[in-house]
């Protein structure tokens, strides 16, 4: 089922040349997202990895984390917390900040979105070298959750990001 | 149900004062998304609002309607197509720009994400003055989607914006 699910994924998605700037090949999932059954395999294949498991939250990073976090968590019973960048969560919020390929960026999340021992599920559609999905992972226990695992529909695996994470990775489609 | 759903989410919204700018009391709807029952009491009100009608796709608009539409759009066998601000969509695009109280905005979508006589449900989490929200109805129909109906959380009764939008509008939680 999966497998069959990856190579429909796989195929739907659109490569973009360079964006947002030249040299990358970007992995256009909207196609994915746009296809009432596509959508609905792909959520249901993450709830499926979850099943049997405790989860208190879904914890989906901005902004197309959001996408595929919130259409998870319902299906779950999970409820959803967004991590945002710097100035758009209206209340007093945690951040970290985290290094990129040039320069560095911010991600916040509201101090009393997770509580301790809250079971933490990160969604996000791209897993490339990992930088954003260990600063979720932080942050999460910074609050004093317990992240069960990171949920992927993109991996580029060429980049090493799965090394850098200390808790349990999926993905559904790999590069 | 829903009234009592309007009165327990209502109760959970934070207001905060003074945001994004001084004299704005700010409704926050995070407290609403990370309670896994509300959470899946809001999604299925929505999804019962449409029961019965046929929806092709649910758009979310840039950030907070991604939340809210993704996680609809699974619950009604809908796609989700993103309604973004300019430079984030990789592909081509359409779009449309409106004005603010100072300035204006644009929002766009990629020209393929919606096919002629699809039928659309547009979700945001806010209502106010209407502008957002005709746009994307605007957006929606250059496309030649088909606008079944806006659905917001909450709703600012004392803007006055579902007087600017020709479809059928609902809403949860009104002020």
């Amino acid at each position: 089922m999966s497998h069959t699910l990856a190579e429909a994924v796989r195929r739907t998605i659109r490569d973009v040349p360079d964006f947002p700037k030249p040299g990358i090949l970007f992995k256009d999932i909207t196609p994915v997202l746009s296809s009432p059954r596509l959508l609905q395999d792909v959520v249901n294949w993450t709830a499926g990895t979850y099943a049997g498991v405790d989860v208190d939250l879904v914890v989906g990073i901005e902004s197309r984390g959001f996408i595929f976090g919130a259409a998870v968590a319902p299906q779950i019973h999970a409820g959803f917390v967004p991590l945002r960048k710097p100035g758009k969560l209206p209340w007093t919020t945690r951040q970290v900040s985290y290094d990129l390929e040039y320069g560095s960026a911010t991600l916040q999340v509201h101090e009393d979105a997770i509580q301790t021992g809250d079971r933490v599920v990160i969604v996000d559609d791209l897993l490339a070298t990992g930088g954003t999905a260990v600063a979720a992972v932080d942050l999460v226990r910074q609050l004093g959750g317990h992240v069960v695992g990171c949920c992927f529909v993109v991996e580029l695996d060429f980049l090493e990001g799965r090394a850098r994470l200390d808790c349990p990775v999926v993905s559904l489609v790999n590069y």
